[in-house]
């Protein structure tokens, strides 16, 4: 794909959603008021794991205020399955996670729920509901979950998998099975001068959005409803909310609120239904709010996972050999990214000889959501720490012997697809020139590389450009904005139409008005959704340039758009017409313009990110800091390339905070010991040093600029840089996660 | 036209909007309310013509609770035109209208406007500015506008004229003049048997819609606008605020509410731009909400009118000669339809010999709006007394005469065009068949008739069909409902793609979502928005069409669509394919489908009517009751047949009001005098018998379906219809309306 040149894409406008959000007048979830609206409040289990007996509600419903109340069986259990993506979406399981009937599965499980006029009468009602349990023992770990005598979670569950690993009946705790092989293990082994294996873990860590699930439904005489919710996905809302309640799509109009922060953990849906049950009950309009501690308890953090790995090598620093059996939990229902984790753990380089098989294993805790990228972080923290160690033992340059190893364009990935032009090569050498990695590390510190991948999603999306008749736009689509995708699709409607980029209005509309569109997730609104905003401008553009040529009497051919403007053939003596002039003329020409267009690319174009950290730890505390830290990315096309910087310095940030602090602690019940951000450490703006970024762009021949999804890969190196970097400061390799003062102290020997 | 086979077309389902509307769901101009909202008021002004000499708000700006206070050199004036229709707006006077500068021009004129945090501080403020005025003598008449020595309300102003009329320099009082001619007049004449010659009067009466004028406005720091309001022209308010405060039209956001009810009287701007000023001013929302007082005196009636009207018809019934001067009040700036009552008064009759001239007249009255049908009602009233007349001395019956003379297609209207298909001869022939004009005439009463011609419009309207997953969909417009659109663009989909009726949603989408729209007036929702749905629908079905070729791997032309579903070529063995089983393979053919078209008609299709009234006088009070009554109507295609005849049973029932009772009365200083239900007698349910409905179905080539205009034409016989019965009842002709007891009283020599 040769560079092409831009007027407005890789500029930086000043975002058209930032006045509002500094100004605070942008509405969130919970910043919606409907005359009469009731306060909704939802009863959690005390228990992990727990078999229900008995719910009386007969105490809550007696009580001043209270409108509606429901428990478990109130909301219907539709056996149905929602096509989502490639796949699709088990709605029993969603709608048990919703309000739980015979079973309660995590400690923060809902059991019922209340709608009355104040929070506080809501409150009091939940907790008036009494629920009969029978205590069941919990499983909180792989280990548990797998053991022979383990206690089932789901006494019907069979371990889902696809050839070639076999079919496995129950009872199981081990949802699914996924493995990829390639050439002869033994022989690849047999292979190496160097062989590595260590077992790694991470913990249950959570997104950490700063804004709460929250939402508000109310339902019409005829049963319409209207959703108001924060959420990635508004017509994954519906649809679900539509499946489980036997209504019809076309009767949920759900409008999405400006999103505080989302990172996969708003793709769930975990009040919309309940509000609206509630406020068909009570006739009145219902607001959910989540608590912190909710939010802790009840929403999808990420996998604790366990990763046992193999990595071979001949003593010049190729690999030869690779095993990986990965095991993620999913959390109290099956779903875990444990075959995205297989997909990306041997993805950034060429092996011949590998087993990856993953694992999908329940436990009671709550079901996990996506967590940007998806899985892949672990399994990078798994490979880039190996590979760390293998160029220890190799004597080799870290970077080098990744380049040594990387894949390249032609080259196969481990999951099937042949690769196209990618960046790992590219992203390698930047970090290799970057005035960090050829700076002196300063006394005291260590520094670390590590690699990442992130295969992107494409997906469903559809675009719509209003032209007004003073010239000026609108740019519709059905996405959240959460990374910046507003202003970049402006820009792209500015580059194909040569309108000012200030004078087009991006707008997130509804269900009802937007064409269908998938969730913003899977680094796809840019790429996907950007394809067919860019396919709707452009046919705009050609109906522009029919009216152009009525107005001109020529043949549309022969009129050229360049520079914002029409221009007419050769030799004819019209003046070019900008976009404005023609859009003054519309009605006069056959009517209004509006383009369209809806897409699901095939395939996305995969991300390569590297990052390079320093580190020093203070050894009487044990605390480590991060220094200096470098982001470098294949973005393909940075279309607004300080919101792609942000994306880089966000994921960047999560990843550290992960890796250094960020645990979900439980006690041996099962119950949650930490489920706030004073106890749940995320790293602040003060423990952070400025994250330095890097772009590089390998265009993706997959969209029409060359853009690729930036948003996820970001998170996949930090884990394993900033274990490389405390490894380089200490010695000592921290094969799990994270690398907490207690544990760095004791790995240090020191007592505390 | 042959005609067509429909399935869905011609039903009468149950109307989407109706359970929201009768369980108080629906939320009107009014039912806002946004954190933190101020309150509108309006000063305004208690002369009917006087010069500003000076405003002092300092007081107003003291009181407590007081957040803006603007007049008018607050609201900049931009000598600016908007397109609209065929024509173009003067927002000179639009911007003047809604804050006077130099002069006011009619009582209730605004003059000043605050915003508070009550409706009553609001009102405080207003009360406490002070202007000062220089009063002058009111016009208020059109024979005082055009006296040699009349006060001059625009010093500038010169009449607006076409040829064949000559310019006229000012300064005047006459606004605009248009003639349309045929033949030789004189010539016409003198081959006449029977000449019939009056002077027609009607009054200043109102649309008296039942929700008053409503909006409220925010302005973010970024000076983004969102205007929620009832209006009939969300786009309208939209570019007129825009190009008012010299802002994009992409900046300014219009939802419109439900509306209870406009008639045209919902076009103008009244409140919109001064809820944006003063909340601009105040950095808070503000709500503006017209009284009942104010409707009547500061927004739009339609004209008073005064018509000379000449018919000469030889001794068979031959119309052979007409002349016709309409006079029509614009009211306080220019712009009355007395072009379009010109357009109307000979439409309905082949007559050789023509001079029609129609003038435009300012007097110190509130601007005229658009009253259903604008302009017709008043010249059909001219027309059709005059051939009742005519009848009389000829001895024919009265639907003979009109049949004789009726206009058939291929004949010539008066404006220009040629006729296609139209429906008179039909609603004449239907008239006589009717079981009304065949039925005796009760004892006491007296029978008229009369015809009525609107000629319709088109202009610009776009629509979008959304498909969803699980086979229900959403058509969405952006034109506020009035009188069943949603219903009918619902049966259009559902007629196109064989989806149950009740299964897609009708959607308003506001401005910045909806394709560009003209506003929801002069029928042309159902007839021009509608063949926008039509062939959004049929877009979204060939795109249908292409997914089932790739799921049968045939050629998309080979795909047949019958009865809902996709057929696959002859001697193939796929089952067919529902619209709806195709909807749930969206994702795997190519993406979502989004229907989407565009339309501006260049012709609508010519609608005719005609009506029998039954009518009883009381001789002692001179109080009259219609007491049967049949409308009779070509809609080309009744699409809802229940809300055809809804609409012909409103245009009658507002006509029969016009006729009888309505009326603005002013005082000799140009002060309403009955600015109130109580006072202004619109007639109420138990005044009114049932009015029986006829619908017609001569197909309009225009239309993909035949559907022409239902919404005006209803309104234009009424005022002669019922004239006419009253001359039967009492043998006096009353060529000035209404027919109030008290005019009736003095016409029957009864004196009080």
């Amino acid at each position: 794909m040769s560079a092409q040149s831009f007027s407005v894409i890789g500029t930086r406008p000043i975002r058209h959603d930032g006045v509002d959000k500094v100004t605070g007048r942008a509405a969130y979830g919970a910043d919606i008021a409907w005359p009469g609206m009731l306060h909704g409040a939802v009863l959690r289990s005390p228990h992990a794991h727990a078999r229900i007996v008995r719910v009386d509600t007969s105490a809550a419903r007696a009580m001043p205020g209270v409108k509606a109340v429901i428990a478990g069986p109130d909301v219907p259990l539709l056996d149905a399955k929602l096509a989502m993506g490639e796949g699709a979406m088990d709605l029993t399981d969603v709608a048990d996670n919703l309000l739980a009937r015979r079973k309660v599965l995590y400690h923060g499980h809902a059991v019922a729920a209340v709608a009355a006029t104040s929070v506080e009468a809501a409150q009091a009602a939940a907790a008036a509901i009494t629920v009969e349990y029978e205590v069941l023992p919990p499983v909180l770990s792989i280990e548990e979950a797998l053991a022979p005598d383990a206690p089932i979670l789901h006494p019907g569950m069979t371990t889902q998998s696809r050839p070639p690993v076999e079919a496995n009946s129950g009872p199981t705790n081990l949802a699914g099975r996924v493995r990829f092989s390639r050439g002869d293990l033994a022989a690849g082994l047999a292979m190496a001068d160097v062989v590595v294996h260590r077992e790694f873990r991470t913990p249950t860590s959570h997104q950490g959005y700063i804004e709460p699930h929250a939402c508000a439904a109310r339902v019409g005489e005829d049963g319409r409803v209207h959703i108001w919710t924060t959420t990635q996905g508004p017509f994954q809302v519906r649809d679900i909310t539509a499946r489980i309640l036997g209504l019809d799509a076309a009767n949920i109009r759900v409008t999405p609120s400006e999103i505080g922060g989302g990172f996969g953990g708003k793709l769930p849906v975990y009040l919309e239904p309940l509000a609206v049950v509630l406020a068909r009950e009570a006739q009145r309009p219902v607001k959910m709010v989540m608590s912190r501690d909710d939010v802790f308890r009840a929403s999808g953090p990420t996998s604790a996972t366990v990763i046992r790995m193999t990595l071979g090598a001949t003593s010049d620093g190729t690999l030869v050999a690779a095993e990986a059996a990965l095991y993620y939990e999913a959390g109290a229902y099956r779903g875990s990214p444990a075959g995205a984790g297989a997909m990306c753990v041997l993805a950034a380089y060429r092996v011949p000889h590998f087993v990856i098989e993953a694992h999908d294993v329940v436990v009671n805790k709550p079901k996990v959501a996506a967590y940007r990228a998806p899985g892949a972080p672990m399994a990078a923290f798994a490979t880039e720490s190996l590979l760390d160690e293998l160029a220890a033992h190799l004597g080799m340059d870290p970077i080098a012997l990744r380049l040594k190893n990387a894949v390249r364009e032609g080259d196969q990935a481990p999951y099937g697809p042949v690769y196209g032009p990618i960046g790992l090569v590219e992203c390698l050498e930047a970090a290799q020139r970057s005035d960090h990695w050829r700076s002196p590390l300063p006394e005291g510190r260590g520094r670390g590389v590590a690699a990442g991948f992130w295969f992107n999603g494409g997906m469903n999306s559809s675009a719509t450009v209003l032209l007004h008749a003073d010239g000026s736009a609108a740019v519709v689509t059905g996405n959240p904005d959460i990374g910046g995708t507003r202003a970049a699709q402006a820009q792209m409607v500015a580059e194909e139409l040569g309108i000012p980029v200030d004078r087009i209005r991006p707008v997130v509309a509804d269900t009802d008005t937007a064409g269908y569109t998938d969730f913003t997730a899977g680094s796809r609104v840019c790429f996907a959704t950007g394809m067919a905003v860019i396919q709707a401008a452009r046919d705009a553009r050609e109906q522009l340039r029919a009216r152009v040529a009525t107005i001109w009497n020529v043949a549309p051919d022969a009129v050229r758009f360049e520079g914002g403007a029409f221009h007419p053939p050769a030799g004819a003596t019209h003046a070019p017409l900008s976009v404005e002039a023609v859009a003054q003329q519309l009605a006069k020409t056959g009517g209004p313009v509006v383009g369209r267009a809806t897409v699901n690319p095939p395939a996305a174009g995969p991300s390569f990110a590297v990052h390079v950290c320093d580190l020093e730890v203070d050894r009487d505390t044990g605390v480590s800091h991060v220094t200096r830290y470098t982001a470098i990315q294949d973005a393909g096309k940075a279309v607004h390339p300080a919101y792609v910087e942000g994306q880089m310095q966000g994921g960047a940030s999560q990843g550290i905070g992960w890796a250094l602090n960020e645990e979900y602690v439980y006690s041996a019940d099962g119950v949650l010991q930490n489920a706030s951000f004073l106890d749940y450490r995320m790293p602040v703006a003060s423990d952070m040093p400025m994250i330095d970024t890097v772009i590089v762009e390998v265009p993706n021949p997959a969209h029409p600029y060359g853009v690729r999804g930036v948003g996820e890969v970001p998170i996949a190196p930090p884990l394993a840089a900033v274990a490389n970097a405390m490894h380089a400061a200490t010695g000592v390799r921290f094969p799990t996660l994270p690398l907490a003062p207690a544990r760095v102290l004791a790995a240090l020997g020191v007592t505390a």
